[in-house]
């Protein structure tokens, strides 16, 4: 997510990186004189009076009254506000089942949400139908278009975030979509796109279970299984934007055929498929389970329900279920070395013998095991589509810092 | 490998990255004149001119003659050059048998190599033995010591950058060995402490197979597995350097014991040890192999040397680990999706064999195999050595750039 803006510093980055200091310190301090200003960035009054004028201009900030008289008398302070309503962000999220449309205001708080369900397989009319919501949401946002400054699209699938094209979303019926295309095209605004593991990842650094978290990884457990990477507090994404793809790995060469096409991956074992699969032959079997009661198919929800109640079948598939995907997360731990694994998705949003399970096969298999703590998501299932409107705020905002770096020019 | 210099630009912070940008050219473009310099940095004539004459001053440049007479007449220009002999790198490399001594020069030639035996199980006296060898490869080198600016070590097992401990190495007998510190005190210098396959990872990408490669992993197959990350440039080394430990990685709940204490680790299937235990077994079995000649135990260059005369049960142990070694490369490449992986370690200097294995394994296990090349390593036995004098470089000499960051100071 790093990028260079120029090798030498001139002064046009530093009117940058200095607009940048005064704006965050405003946007976080509540309101602030630009006295205040001056001595909380140690720039000059002069500099800091500048930038305050073009962010007043442009609506960024706004003067909201008078401080207290200055303890050396004289005029009273006119006081600065950041101004929530100067800036809209829409973040999309295209589910398996439904589409979900939410805009947020300059500071990134979710004022309107709205849904629909998803159309399998026909990525323009699932477009359509979500920007056919979106005039609503920002009514009921108190927010004018004209202040949409940015799009976050979330999706169940392997996503090019450079080109932000779909390149396989085998659960939306998606091939090759070029779904950023798509909506520059009907919004003109930018448009960044992340898989739903990348996005969850990102939402729960910012305001969930990995908080104050530099590295971690957010495993995604629901109808499939994928991991969003974190390191140094930046998204890794790999080369292709195809980080995470546990769910592949192989754990033999043999067991069910995965939706990939690929025999022997561990989303067959674990993840909310692997659930109803194995729930489904348990059924079949001879010990006594109140998963009986239920007509096929059986949802991963029936399990998780089931296993709460005291069924002692179910709580040993979700069990069996954790087991797997410890496997998944020592190759996780052992890779990647993180401080923090988040277990996320609708799938982990009740189940403890998941979460005991997969503890347990970790301590068997990774090193250091007690050194990694294992921890269920806080944010649930909106983790994705939260995500989604932080990565489309996080394309219009940016700060700056001076980094030195070991690796050469040359 | 990055760190914050400050969050404000100053003067004091332009100086410094002008500096580095003057030097960098001076270093990589031969002779040079001033005016060529302000030319090229576009930078002032008077800024080139003080940064120079304190590059003098420090022994850093050198003028050497003049150059051509201008076009438009007057002086002739007086031509620098980068002094080679202003700095000198140490390399450390504590190897399962031999301890390495390099002396290198400020543009990182090594100039003298040294070796003794490692004393397993002593580190004082593995130290006491390696700093035995320094005058001597000093003097080779025609660097004095006063010029020996920083030391880079390379260590075969659980490295801790940040404190420079080296938590444990097995094949060493060290456990918690805090060799930065040992260093430090006895030369008084900056040291950088790395896993051998960190080092490796390193010098691959500078001067071997991954030059131009911007995130790629570095498989060390020796007497044991591991992998050194490279993302965006920039060694990843994990948050308390433990990253890449994929000999590690469960590939079933049975399987030999390991070095580490667990069972089921790649290691035991995909390594120096694994080939060795493997032809141990084949020896005693009923097919005829070349391998029955030797006396027990067998060493994996013996299998590596009779599989290329011809021998086909060894041929077949090679492709059999390379298989295995393939299920950990299908790890790596979903969980990271490098642009490449490069296989080095003594094992991989001399098999076709393993590298036919991996590939199709790779093959089999991934989706996007087709996309990530995997190839062998071009520095061999060396790679850790080198990038042990590269790493203590990069601790002595910084570039610098200015980068935004979609993550908030929040």
């Amino acid at each position: 997510m790093q990028q260079d803006v120029q090798g030498k510093v001139d002064s046009r980055a530093m009117r940058e990186v200095n607009r940048s200091i005064v704006l965050d310190i405003i946007r976080r301090g509540g309101k602030v004189s630009r006295t205040d200003l001056a001595k909380r960035s140690t720039l000059t009054k002069p500099t800091v009076s500048a930038i305050v004028d073009d962010l007043i201009a442009r609506g960024i900030v706004q003067e909201v009254g008078f401080g207290k008289t200055v303890a050396t008398g004289g005029r009273r302070a006119r006081l600065l506000e950041f101004n929530d309503a100067s800036a809209a962000y829409l973040g999309l999220r295209f589910g398996v089942h439904t589409t979900t449309v939410a805009v947020a205001d300059a500071r990134g708080e979710v004022r309107a949400i709205r849904e629909t369900p998803t159309i399998a397989g026909d990525p323009h009319a699932s477009v359509r139908s979500a920007l056919g919501l979106l005039d609503g949401a920002l009514e009921e946002a108190g927010l004018p278009r004209a202040r949409l400054e940015s799009v976050g699209v979330t999706v169940p699938g392997m996503v090019d975030t450079r080109s932000g094209t779909v390149a396989f979303a085998p659960n939306l019926g998606w091939n090759d979509v070029p779904i950023r295309n798509l909506l520059q095209q009907a919004l003109e605004l930018p448009v960044i796109v992340h898989n739903v593991t990348n996005a969850g990842a990102i939402a729960e650094g910012r305001v969930g279970a990995a908080k104050g978290a530099r590295s971690y990884v957010w495993v995604y457990v629901g109808h499939g299984l994928g991991a969003g990477i974190v390191i140094d507090g930046q998204l890794f994404s790999g080369t292709k934007g195809f980080s995470g793809e546990i769910g592949h790995c192989p754990i033999g060469d043999e067991g069910p055929l995965c939706s990939c096409g690929l025999r022997g991956c561990l989303e067959t074992l674990a993840s909310g498929k692997a659930i109803e699969r194995i729930a489904a032959e348990a059924v079949r079997g001879s010990e006594p389970t109140t998963l009986s009661s239920h007509s096929a198919p059986i949802d991963a929800s029936v399990v998780l329900d089931a296993a709460r109640a005291g069924d002692a079948v179910s709580q040993r598939i979700l069990r069996g279920v954790g087991q797997h995907l410890g496997v998944g997360l020592s190759y996780l731990i052992n890779v990647l070395d993180p401080e923090l694994v988040v277990l996320g998705g609708r799938v982990m949003e009740a189940s403890e013998y998941i979460l005991e399970g997969a503890r347990a096969s970790v301590a068997r298999h990774t090193l250091r095991s007690s050194k990694v703590e294992i921890v269920a998501s806080t944010l649930g299932d909106r983790a994705g589509l939260m995500g989604s409107v932080i990565a489309a705020m996080d394309q219009s905002v940016r700060s700056y810092r001076i980094v030195a770096t070991a690796e050469r020019m040359a």
